[in-house]
């Protein structure tokens, strides 16, 4: 008998943190799968790296914000400064900067990270979420943006979006930056005021906080400029419109030029689904000449919002495709192989060993979605015939062993 | 012109973990996909769940060298004590325990976390690692070892490793607890003498430091018990020989009865590729009465050394299959258009946008290892006609765009 332990422990997770029970692993699984398949139809390749980064990286540009009061960062048992990276870019660019001389330009890379921030947890945000980063490294030209925003727009098509259920918005951040100098806004103020200007929409205050910050009015008559014009105008003869916002300014300050965030319309989910833009300045920070660079962001929280809201989530079935019964004890080894036939013809089978009944079993088996059962008894082991049988559709297929790799799964 | 940062940062990564450049992510991606792929096809399903795990789960079962001395943990801005998780089994245990009344046993489950120890970084260890976990819940028949084993078993297999190339060793820590209780060593110090006999083979001085803390000379003569024999009997029916060895003992106090390893047979690599046991007490710590468990978990970095060792890592390849060369910028528009019809049609195309030579360009792509590459200039414009050229055989095929989504891939 186990005693029951009374200094029991808590089973939740971490604060703001996720667990992946299956059917929402299943979940992560799709939306990870649709942007690997997408930004890999591009030409991108995935990188990787390791949560941990020494803190100093995030000091340079990342916005003081972000470093003083958001991230996790701690020492470790070295008395070495680490924090849990925030965002993917100043790791991409350390890891450009490393193999500078070797690379051959341009790269188009991918990746998948999880990042850390210590925040309240609420709707689209929470501690720890997973984000799609693409990131184009040496391209001058407005090809890169043209790319960048084709493949974001990609990725909500290729979620089932469709184009009246989001926007895309597009600013140059040097131009936000070249008005404001224009307008008398002294140089050490402009990263504080752009830095507010990008929470315009979330601030209630915000006329009265630019007031105090400025000495003025807020006020910003941007004219496009001829290269958000262009781009303008090559994404729209592909059908893809996009829309001029001069005061969307993003948060980091490592942006050089044009900048762009891709919204649901939908007002349950206020927060920007994709932001990116163009950083041709980052590299400086190690030490290395400037490497032209365009990337963007796409977080997994407001997308599985945002599929949610639409319904655009599939169904739940199980990696399983089949699950074999032995009858009972007896035919434990009859069962194991049969499963091992469909294993070797990259059917993915379970044996459900356990001394229930066949009808408690089989239910079991139905709420766990897996689509197929084959019962192993006496008279299946006689004949060596097997009743493979559809669950949703009480359909049966008599096989023998060897017709296990002559099945064609879908037709069955 | 960018001024050169003279406060330069290192490009290093943070000490003990790694980058993933993107051959180095083909690697990773290859052996997660062998595992993926193996513990599916046997039933098992994929979850998911934070790094950041509550201090307190590890001090009751883990081991006191690795909380106290080998994990990262810190204190959060709200003053709660945080891990990063030095190992799955407590994690999942607790989420197991967390919906102990709505899951439906047996479970199988996997998942590939990375995992945190702060330790000197050698061959085979590093800060940070990835690990496949796979875990029955609710079985509490040798059947449930039987299989476990059998999916390693499988897992070397689908790596390419050859019988005679590695090596399985079981134990029972229950019966190597009664044999050194029969040998009259103290209860509490058991816990102990177990993590002294786990590392028997890396210290030079066992016997003494055996013999500081029992006061006896170090002898071991387990008889293999029933189960056991059961156990060794069952797996040879399957080919599948393992080896009893009476001083395997694994690290983690919350093992309950057979514990098994597997070992390279090379001495280069010296380390557990697998480690793994029954578990079935572990719930207590959340309140919950007992639930069976049997699992195992492989590290990326031990498997990844053998599979040099053999040479059995796949070539590195692009995951980009075609890339398309416009001939100058006036060819960009239709080069987009024929990248976007080989995207439509499942195939990964990337659009080489460059004024440099076309020889560099193709030189690039080579080096790139993407297997094709199509040209787009005056004359593939005007008659709709395009050569898409294997660069390893130099072969070239005609075609059109209509022609694309009927080539078949491998036949080209």
């Amino acid at each position: 008998m186990t005693e029951i332990n009374k200094n029991k422990l808590s089973t939740d997770s971490y604060k703001g943190v996720r667990d992946f029970y299956p059917e929402d692993m299943a979940i992560e699984n799709y939306i990870f799968n649709i942007w690997k398949k997408t930004a890999e139809s591009f030409g991108y390749v995935e990188y990787g790296a390791s949560i941990l980064e020494p803190t100093e990286l995030y000091k340079a540009k990342s916005g003081d914000e972000i470093v003083n009061d958001q991230t996790y960062s701690f020492k470790d048992r070295g008395d070495r400064d680490v924090t849990l990276r925030p965002e993917m870019t100043p790791t991409v660019a350390r890891m450009v900067a490393g193999k500078r001389r070797e690379l051959k330009f341009p790269l188009r890379w991918y990746s998948i990270p999880n990042l850390f921030r210590y925040e309240r947890p609420q709707r689209g945000r929470l501690r720890e979420h997973f984000q799609l980063n693409c990131d184009i490294f040496g391209l001058e030209g407005i090809e890169a943006e043209v790319e960048m925003i084709t493949l974001a727009y990609q990725i909500m098509k290729n979620f089932g979006l469709k184009d009246e259920q989001f926007e895309i918005k597009i600013n140059s951040r040097g131009l936000l930056i070249e008005t404001l100098a224009k307008q008398g806004i002294p140089l050490e103020k402009i990263t504080d005021v752009i830095r507010l200007i990008d929470k315009k929409n979330k601030l209630k205050d915000f006329d009265e906080q630019y007031k105090a910050l400025t000495g003025k009015e807020f006020e910003l008559n941007l004219l496009a400029n001829l290269k958000i014009n262009s781009l303008i105008t090559k994404l729209s003869k592909k059908n893809i419109q996009i829309n001029f916002d001069s005061s969307l300014a993003r948060g980091f300050d490592y942006y050089t030029d044009i900048v762009f965030e891709i919204y649901d319309k939908n007002p349950a989910n206020p927060r920007a689904l994709f932001g990116g833009g163009r950083y041709d300045n980052l590299l400086d920070i190690f030490g290395e000449e400037k490497v032209p660079a365009v990337g963007f962001g796409m977080g997994d929280v407001t997308i599985r919002d945002v599929l949610e809201t639409y319904n655009l989530l599939p169904e739940y079935k199980s990696t399983t495709q089949v699950a074999i019964l032995p009858f009972s004890a007896d035919f434990y080894d009859e069962a194991e192989k049969v499963a091992n036939e469909f294993r070797g013809n990259n059917i993915n089978a379970v044996v459900d060993y356990s001394d229930k009944k066949i009808g408690d079993r089989i239910a079991k088996i139905d709420k766990e979605k897996i689509a197929y059962i084959l019962i192993v008894g006496e008279e299946e082991v006689k004949t060596k015939t097997y009743k493979l049988k559809q669950l949703s559709t009480k359909k049966e297929t008599e096989i023998s062993l060897n017709d296990i790799k002559k099945i064609i799964w879908k037709n069955i």
